[in-house]
């Protein structure tokens, strides 16, 4: 198996083969250095030109384009002077395994260029270090957060994107043609999340694409992203919901920190702050009232009983001011605003939240409603009838009480490490005009 | 948090509270056994009638119907005389949570019920411990697999289900409507794990639904299942490949048999075996001459070159008798049966492989054509051009050579407990006809 550069310690004065990406060339009057790059970083071939012995290889490497990838055999050698890791690769045999052509782009210096050209040669984009390394951070959260899913006792599942009815808010749902009828794409892994739960799983997450067809192109929306979705039985309120986010995100953000967080100070110079349990929370009220107070921000009539982008972004001020915190849940929601499965108590208040980090709303989490007669009603009241009527079904033969959220992977991983847009940080960004490549 | 069954062991004689199911009530002239059940087992609540204070209890028990959900305040008691574990739970107080209507079968017997039946009512269905179980087992063996993967530097990659072009065999793809366009669901994330490479994330896997819109209805085919994927780059042959598979199934298979090996033998009555490395090999005109000299078989005209259903199976049992193995890997497949860019060598012998678990496919592997000018003329001698122009692009800049292969999870875990059918094993199985629930 291969080595990689952030192995190479382990094998000083030794022969060893290494594989990668030709990052640069620099030749010299007396030595041509060769700069290797894979996906934990660079480290420098040497081949110095008065050695007889490299006279085929520095032939070779002159007809080697940038961007190439080779193998190379040789010996691992320390060298203080050597600015990369202190390391540099003495070669005694290289095998060019592709040839590059010009690029169409410079990935190093991604300033001047159109973000869509970016997207359109993402797998050049992405090997500029600072995207390769987006990758490898939400991939390391989210094993963070599966990993703590998994020492308590959740059951990964993996419900159908394919699904028969237009559920939930069927404006915003693309339709598949299914053989001689209609199908379409689930918009949240929502309704078998519970499903599993009344199926008698008690706790279980999906990490899934879903799918959205409002045509709108912001910087925080996607087609299709991915999400990470969880959903689990016999709590007792909704704060037991909120406990277990809060849990959640400080392993995932704990585990990025130890394995990444020095680099993403290096690499996008911002922290990893790894949060304290309990996160401050908030009543909607309360929230107006101290926004209000505090920034003059006065809620649009048409937004009472709920938040706006604007006052997302000010409750991450207030959460700072106040609780020197990054997240802040925001409760009572009326539940005019939220959907129908969300619970209410006998007063009608809303038993769900929201959850604001630096500025952006992440999660939406409630307490479900899981009796039947409760559900039913609710559904009526919003005009919901038919289409949730397989829904329904789920909690007529006993269910649990229960509670759950989702997170948006890749808005999560775009706040963490600060970054512009949602098309920047997705692998393959999805929008209403973007289905390539 | 809720306290699990298998945990009761661990609160002798202590006050809790357990959540679960009803599983069945067993009103006796002295004494009423209410058995709970939750994900993990069963316990039984012992209501003595001679109790005066159980009276109220005893009351609420006898109007519970079976399947409804409970919240009881007891202590935990151990007692030899009880069968379950030799554990009771003594009430002091019943909150009934949920209230089930009366069942439309019991999924305690389900041989008599219709499999349509049952996947209309999946989540009652999957109450049965058995279909629990399966859930958990798949849960577990992905992540053992996982586990493996992230040790070994492997990434985690989302990449799109919604595609711009129709790729790799246009006649099994979905449509969608995509505003006032179309889209496809994509059939496998194989171009997207190569283009990540060529990307620069060295090893990449994903974990997600592949679709594809095949109208036949057999026990091993689904129109949309969970496909676990993985590339890798810097191999010297497809011999790395099929190295690096046989780690991953021994690490998800050990991880099964940990958790879940005494379960499995208990409820399925079957052993998990965990494989030893190398698996055997052999190469498909061996094959074919081994299963005419020892079975009489002959493979059709139309599938020399390839495999069958019938020669799957005699595989396994040629791997037990001369291997003792429950695996075998196939290899020397022709060209001409297998995809454009499984690499073939200088002599056009294709460097890819097949592995066949108990008498099924579970993985087609091969290392990748990863050179520009091979992979266009592979692709036209397959008759392949405009659709996968896109991807060609993905070798034009560099790529290194890199190998890898899919696995289909509910397919592994059908066969793992040797389940009759995708039907049955599937969290919700989608088909030409079903897509509900």
């Amino acid at each position: 198996m291969k080595i990689f550069v952030n192995e190479l310690e382990n094998y000083v004065d030794k022969e060893i083969t290494f594989s990668g990406f030709v990052d640069a060339v620099r030749d010299k009057k007396w030595v041509m250095f060769v700069i290797l790059r894979d996906s934990t970083g660079k480290v420098q071939m040497t081949l110095e030109k008065s050695e007889e012995s490299n006279s085929s290889m520095l032939e070779l490497m002159k007809n080697t384009t940038v961007e190439s990838t080779i193998r190379v055999t040789g010996k691992v050698v320390s060298n203080e002077a050597v600015k990369l890791g202190g390391l540099e690769i003495i070669p005694t045999n290289i095998e060019v395994t592709s040839e590059a052509e010009a690029l169409p782009f410079d990935f190093n210096n991604l300033d001047g260029v159109n973000i869509d050209t970016r997207m359109d040669y993402r797998w050049l984009d992405m090997r500029n270090p600072r995207n390769t390394l987006i990758r490898q951070v939400e991939s390391c959260l989210t094993e963070g957060m599966r990993e703590y899913l998994y020492k308590n006792h959740f059951t990964e599942i993996h419900s159908p994107k394919l699904i028969g009815t237009a559920s939930e808010s069927g404006s915003e749902v693309f339709e598949v043609k299914y053989f001689d009828r209609e199908a379409y794409l689930a918009q949240s892994p929502q309704f078998y999340k519970q499903m599993a739960l009344a199926g008698g799983l008690d706790r279980v997450f999906e990490v899934g694409p879903v799918f959205r067809a409002e045509n709108s192109n912001t910087n925080r929306h996607a087609t299709e992203f991915t999400g990470f979705d969880l959903e689990f039985a016999h709590i007792d309120s909704y704060e037991d919901v909120m406990s277990l986010e809060e849990d959640l995100l400080i392993a995932g953000l704990s585990k990025v920190k130890d394995v990444y967080g020095e680099k993403i100070k290096e690499v996008f110079g911002c922290e990893v702050i790894v949060p304290k349990k309990p996160f401050p929370r908030i009543k909607l009220g309360d929230l107006y009232k101290e926004l209000h107070d505090r920034y003059n921000f006065e809620i649009p009539t048409e937004d009472i009983g709920d938040m706006n982008a604007e006052a997302e972004k000010l409750t991450f001020k207030l959460a700072q001011e106040l609780y020197q915190s990054e997240f802040m849940f925001v409760v009572d929601y009326a539940a005019t605003k939220r959907p129908f499965y969300h619970m209410r108590d006998k007063d009608g208040k809303l038993q769900g939240y929201d959850l604001i980090w630096r500025g952006v709303e992440i999660t939406s989490g409630a307490q479900r409603e899981h009796r039947y007669e409760e559900l039913v009603k609710n559904a009526k009241e919003k005009g919901l009838t038919k289409d949730v009527e397989f829904y329904l079904q789920f909690f007529k033969y006993g269910c649990p009480p229960h509670g759950g959220f989702g997170i948006g992977l890749d808005r999560m991983t775009m706040l963490l490490l600060g970054l512009s847009g949602i098309k920047e940080t997705q692998f393959l960004f999805r929008g209403p005009n973007r289905l390539n490549p």
